[in-house]
């Protein structure tokens, strides 16, 4: 199906149903840094959400999965500046807030998605969401740009806010899907990868939201990696509205595979956003392996090439060292021919070819600097066994990354 | 068996039997940077080695890999400042250098050990070693510092020589080992992790100094990561000269433990040197897991933290971030009970508590702020659940580290 997607604006009130508000509650000592967000649905929603596979995550992980056994919620709310992860109160305080923001809103505890990021193993302190929950939700209705306070308040080390929205067409009827997201350090494939919220006006049943995000999340989110580490409170959830009226989606079919693919796409929006903006990037990087036998082995190779530390100080130093990604290849775990393999570096400056057979090129060092240069990068292996391909996503290792992370909770 | 060994001077030199030395030979443009290293023995050795498992080998470990299979080695040949990988012409070149080494030297081509290290994916050129391999054989019989001076030439961006060396007494007879190393970067857990040549006198057989030198890394050098990456070119060979004259150990008993504690304890000396060497690191970093239930699963929970870059630059900072420390543990792979983790951070300035029972401990960020500002830092976690332990060696994540690898080329 070839879909034309409409970029809309709104963020997370792009689609029909959804307020959001973010506000200073306190979580944080910087009073001009947002910490507190919102996104309330007019109604209860079909939700569906996906977590880190971390052997350990945070109490609002575990809480929030248990909420969406049920399939349903009505509200986000997440603050920033504290992860609340490994301390002994995390889940009592978890519920806590669950309990307050459902009395303020009137739904169900489990109708709520609840998510913390920052600093983990100190104590979540409740007084800032207890004392500023109904001036937060006071603020939703009134509110012009909701949306994008929310998506501010999410932000840990994040450079710019990540709103993306898009709207497509079917069947007569107009169906919007708007997300943010927040993400920039402790990313790496191997889940949600981060913290991604969706909002759309979609009809469509629990089971097959599920099954869409699940699927959507593979090729896009955890095919991101900025430094090799999985987050304990990487969580990516999806509220469906239903208010764009649509027949309901209950099955496979040419409706869902219309809603898959604008989810897919958005997917890829929102990931691109936190791969190009990785703690300390100056690059955006891709790794595209393709021509190759089997897709999972695809997988596994590119997001080799895109976690290593050496292919990335390259990158940043705008220096075409191949040999470093034939490297990253070769350690991936997957079986290949090495002397089948092609490798290019191409950026809108151009490409060029730098390895033919496993083997070295003569190449204009000249010519590759000048494309290496630019800020968006993609690293080409042709693996000439195959059909199947995949992308990675990441960004380069700078300075600045050992910076932002030599004290972090200062 | 608690044996006591003496250190001695010598370098690979120390054990009787062998004699090294290093020039510059012209692998290099600057000319005050040696690159061209030969260990030679008076006899043939009995001899084993190790190799990288990166799909992507270079074409000496491949020569190495297969002159070994005979047990058999005379000298070693190795230069720095072209890793002889990826190249079309690599088997040829690698071949050539061990002719023109065993016409001279006068033994079998099979009984040359050769080895590269630099950048992968130029050719080799010959003509250095062919135009001084005279000059350097000449030079062996005179030298006084000939192994420190081998040990200079396989340096590539280690800032320091690595030259280690034992000796003990069994059964009358002393014997010696000796080593020299090089490695700062592309060092991961997945064998050799560098270039590393042992020397000893002890007489024992091929079978048993390869059951003792593939014991030996696993806890050695193979628990050693400084970024992440593991490199085309890792290798560690052994050669036994049998000069102390001992009785040939040609089978286990007394005396094969005697001999492999001492190479286990020599390999530890050496891995320990590379990971305090690690490329920009500031600080050697050491995680000792301890009361797990299996001894695999305890050097893999190690060698997660010790590869997180998120606790590397924690280190860097001197920051007492344990919570990237548990993060870690949890995405290792490993499966364990996160309520029973304790942390601590321990240097020379004393140990803090900071994490008990996978939880968050009160703790005074001075005190640990001044154990972190040491240079020799150890991070212990202890998993409560068995008696079995491992250690990963390390380094922190520094600016310098991102410097030498943005431009390593140039």
């Amino acid at each position: 199906m070839n879909m034309t997607y409409k970029n809309i604006p709104g963020g997370v009130c792009a689609a029909k149903g959804f307020k959001a508000y973010g506000i200073h509650a306190g979580f944080r000592k910087n009073t001009a840094k947002l910490d507190l967000a919102m996104i309330l649905a007019d109604r209860v929603c079909n939700a569906a959400g996906v977590y880190t596979k971390n052997k350990v995550f945070a109490a609002p992980v575990g809480v929030t999965r248990e909420h969406l056994k049920g399939g349903k919620a009505r509200v986000v709310i997440c603050n920033s500046g504290n992860a609340n992860a490994c301390t002994p109160d995390g889940y009592d305080t978890a519920n806590a807030c669950c309990k307050a923001v459902a009395d303020m809103v009137g739904c169900a505890e489990t109708e709520v998605i609840v998510s913390s990021t920052g600093v983990i193993g100190q104590s979540l302190p409740t007084e800032p969401l207890f004392n500023t929950l109904p001036a937060l939700y006071a603020s939703l209705e009134a509110s012009e740009n909701g949306a994008d306070l929310a998506a501010n308040a999410i932000m840990t080390t994040d450079t710019q806010k990540k709103e993306l929205d898009i709207s497509y067409e079917y069947a007569g009827k107009t169906i919007s899907l708007g997300g943010m997201c927040k993400g920039s350090g402790m990313i790496h494939p191997n889940m949600g990868t981060m913290l991604g919220y969706i909002t759309t006006d979609c009809s469509i049943s629990s089971g097959m939201l599920q099954k869409a995000l699940s699927a959507a999340i593979v090729d896009t989110f955890n095919m991101v990696s900025v430094d090799g580490d999985t987050s304990t409170n990487d969580t990516v959830c999806v509220m469906a509205s239903g208010y764009a009226e649509n027949e309901e989606i209950t099955a496979d079919g040419e409706a869902y595979d219309a809603f898959y693919g604008a989810l897919l796409h958005l997917c890829t929006l929102m990931a691109s956003a936190i791969a190009a903006d990785g703690e300390g990037a100056t690059k955006f990087l891709k790794c595209h392996v393709y021509g190759f036998s089997d897709k999972e082995g695809a997988r596994v190779l590119a997001k080799s090439v895109i976690g290593s530390s050496l292919v990335k100080t390259a990158i940043f130093g705008s220096d075409a060292n191949w040999g470093r990604v034939i490297c990253a290849l070769g350690y991936s775990g997957v079986d290949f021919d090495t002397a089948k393999v092609d490798i290019a570096f191409s950026s809108p400056a151009g490409t060029i070819d730098v390895c033919k057979d496993g083997a070295q090129l003569q190449f204009d060092e000249d010519i590759a600097k000048k494309i290496l240069l630019e800020k968006d990068i993609v690293i080409e292996c042709g693996m000439n066994c195959g059909s199947e391909e995949a992308t990675a996503l990441g960004c380069d290792l700078s300075y600045e990354y050992v910076h932002i992370n030599g004290d972090y909770r200062s």
